[in-house]
């Protein structure tokens, strides 16, 4: 793989102007490339500039409303509905996120419901957004139908990712962005390319058998993660993201999806959780002293610490030389 | 092992009496008499009579006060915190459920905080109480270390058991409440007993080696479920039952702890959700055909089944003989 490198301006930059030359407005463009640039700041990669061609032919088929404004709408005060009105979701999120902060430091708990959105990046930033102001956060979608619940050999979960993020004022948030899938189905691919096995419970090919052959996976179903555990808590995040939110489960989504490559219309549940109402007084020193018995574990590594030390980086960033000029040719 | 049969009302009567016989009041022997009786009707049989010596214990040492009156607090509106004041778990919970359930249905969502209580028992009578009034619940507790964190060979987490409940208005609610280890360490001990092997992934021996050996584990720590996703599942676990609450972490617990063998002092998280506010109208509808999707897949079992099922029955339950004597004694 060739790389070349791009300064993290330049990346926001070209994020920025393909999504304008793709029929987004301002607001739009603005909330998609900050997420971009992030990412590839952070080095998750897959979440970066490799989204860019998905979402710009999701604006192209007509799927996603590159102009679209998101509503706010108070369920109680607690809970804040964001309806993005067919938009990616940066711009609802960017949105809502102030006013779940907001709520979260009044009434010790609340909710952000994004509806009719395009979920299609981490979901770190949501919850990372809330541990930088002091408070927990929950996030959670359901995507399309790709993991079979444990027991069963037919795909009905989406990879269904779930994020947690704890503040720890004068450091970076312990913050986690996992997939309750065995393997994210990009990654599967991958080990078919480079012709490596994957580990025992990844995966079904397509005769339901349990499979460690990656190219026989991809052409069956994903599994959970730890088996009937994992499932459940797969379960808790279609029921969370769709249930909750009133907006599509992930067999639904895959039902009323154009295939266009972009990322379907669904929901994402956002919660917030306030220590200082809480937990009260103090909570900062009691958990810190938690957190430093698990740092000191020899072997352990803290979530979200790989990406906050990339973050230290501010200097350019290797990127897929061929992704750039993918990307450059939607200009 | 030798059963006998015993009535429902008969598990609850010796339950009660063992209870007040050992230091309770009414109020705590009711409620503790409860939460065992109910766990004997589902078939939980970890969580009912088998836990009855180890209640007496914390009593019969001064741990445990078995006349303590709960103590309610609102944080705010959506917020309400229990002091058990040093009481078994289930008399703060029927303090503080009915409270949950109400600011749940006027907020939309809100948190129980559990602080000052002893809990021993199963986590899915507090879910369910919310699913039954058709809110979504989530509960956790930490507990004493047994489980490394992935990538180390040191206890720092509890068991701590997650459960969660998703209302289905006409049928049983879906409800599960597992432990975070990939095994009990009483479901290790028993397999010892027996002389099975247990799943690779359960634990390390005391050298901090794999094992499947359940003895050698039984001398090590168990493992999370699902390897470093689990762990960090655990993780949430701990940072919501202890650093959210502000009561002790499992790493705490062990150290105040007398080891009378009666559960250490905690603390205990449960969030309600109301799908008929954030959701909205029809909601019931929209996720029956999820449900019934699931359902219909071959080899799925839905989370709680087993024990609805089992509830049916009201006639007497067989109940380990040895057991009742030893409770018996404590009369």
């Amino acid at each position: 793989m060739t790389s070349i490198k791009l300064a993290l301006d330049e990346i926001y930059n070209l994020a920025h102007d393909v999504m304008l030359a793709n029929g987004c407005d301002a607001d739009n463009a603005a909330a998609l490339a900050d997420i971009i640039c992030r990412a590839e700041r952070d080095g998750s990669h897959s979440h970066g500039l490799f989204r860019v061609p998905g979402y710009v032919k999701a604006l192209l088929s007509g799927k996603v409303d590159g102009k679209a404004t998101p509503t706010v709408k108070y369920l109680t005060p607690a809970v804040i509905q964001v309806d993005g009105n067919g938009c990616f979701a940066p711009l609802a999120q960017s949105v809502g996120l102030p006013l779940l902060a907001d709520a979260t430091s009044k009434i010790g708990i609340a909710a952000l419901s994004l509806v009719g959105i395009h979920h299609f990046a981490a979901l770190w930033p949501e919850t990372e957004f809330m541990a930088d102001r002091g408070f927990v956060g929950l996030a959670c979608t359901a995507y399309m139908p790709m993991v079979a619940p444990a027991g069963s050999k037919e795909a009905l979960f989406g990879t269904n990712p779930i994020s947690f993020a704890w503040p720890r004022p004068g450091h970076s948030p312990v913050v986690y962005d996992m997939a309750t899938a065995a393997m994210a189905m990009g990654d599967v691919q991958i080990a078919a390319r480079d012709g490596r096995q994957v580990p025992p419970g990844t995966g079904l090919d397509a005769d339901g058998n349990p499979s460690t052959e990656p190219a026989a996976i991809a052409k069956g179903v994903l599994l959970p993660f730890g088996g009937y555990k994992g499932s459940a808590i797969a379960l808790m995040v279609e029921l969370l993201s769709a249930g909750l939110t009133g907006e599509q489960f992930s067999f639904e989504a895959h039902n009323t999806d154009n295939k266009d490559g972009g990322p379907p219309r669904g929901g994402e549940m956002i919660i917030g959780m306030s220590p200082d109402i809480i937990a009260g007084e103090n909570w900062q020193d009691h958990v810190e002293s938690f957190m430093q018995k698990m740092i000191s574990l020899k072997g352990v590594r803290m979530p979200g610490s790989r990406r906050h030390k990339n973050r230290l980086d501010t200097g350019p960033r290797q990127v897929n030389a061929a992704l750039v000029n993918t990307i450059k040719e939607l200009l």
